[in-house]
């Protein structure tokens, strides 16, 4: 069985899809990067998929799960690469990728994750110090 | 034929080679490499192999192709996330990856390209202002 990759890049976990998933490789990716985002403490999870010619349901269902386990353990994910062709098919088919961000390419993905994780820590900043205007 | 993605970091490209190496597939990675390099300017290239179960003299001789295309035009090559079984191999078999860097992560090969580009920049910067010793 092949296992895909994850590579570390600073706060941010990467994953090239390149091979076509099984059940089996997509349950390992799954369990994989839950594994590496708790060990790593990563507060993103980019997912590129420049070499995927279709996204199907089984793929669409993949990411999803991945996004949702991500955000479960405090990791924001997002897709990258998306052909033009596989942004049609997807709306075609009617799929909708659930829970899932998108950007153009890793470069924009890493900014996107910086800029989710910086305003969840402003969020987290402002709430001791969070003092109600008393009304005159 | 598949075609393996570059990615795109900041000053670096990112290849990570997950699928079996064809002839055809080797040639199209460093034709588009050499096109990637030239359009984005990057000085650095960092081959990740995680996924390689082991790395025979034809992966070998395309890598040390690839590093070589790359110095020609001026970016570094480092190759990263070697298996120890892999490395094991490579020197029982006799092979040496010829002009090769290695880094044993992507974190790893950045800081080496980087080391790599801020040592040049000195040399070049060093260029203009250098003014010999004047003998008493």
């Amino acid at each position: 069985m092949e296992r895909v990759p994850i590579l570390k890049i600073g706060d941010i976990l990467l994953v090239s899809i390149q091979v076509d998933m099984s059940d089996q490789t997509a349950l390992a990716l799954q369990d994989d990067l839950a594994e590496r985002i708790v060990d790593t403490g990563s507060h993103g999870v980019i997912i590129d998929i420049t070499a995927l010619d279709i996204v199907d349901s089984f793929v669409g269902r993949m990411l999803s799960t991945i996004a949702s386990i991500s955000k479960v353990l405090d990791a924001e994910t997002v897709v990258v690469g998306m052909r033009p062709a596989v942004a049609i098919t997807l709306v075609e088919l009617g799929l909708s990728l659930n829970g899932i961000r998108t950007a153009l390419n890793v470069e924009r993905g890493m900014e996107l994750i910086a800029a989710f994780h910086a305003e969840e820590h402003d969020d987290h900043d402002d709430d001791p110090d969070f003092e109600p205007t008393a009304s005159p």
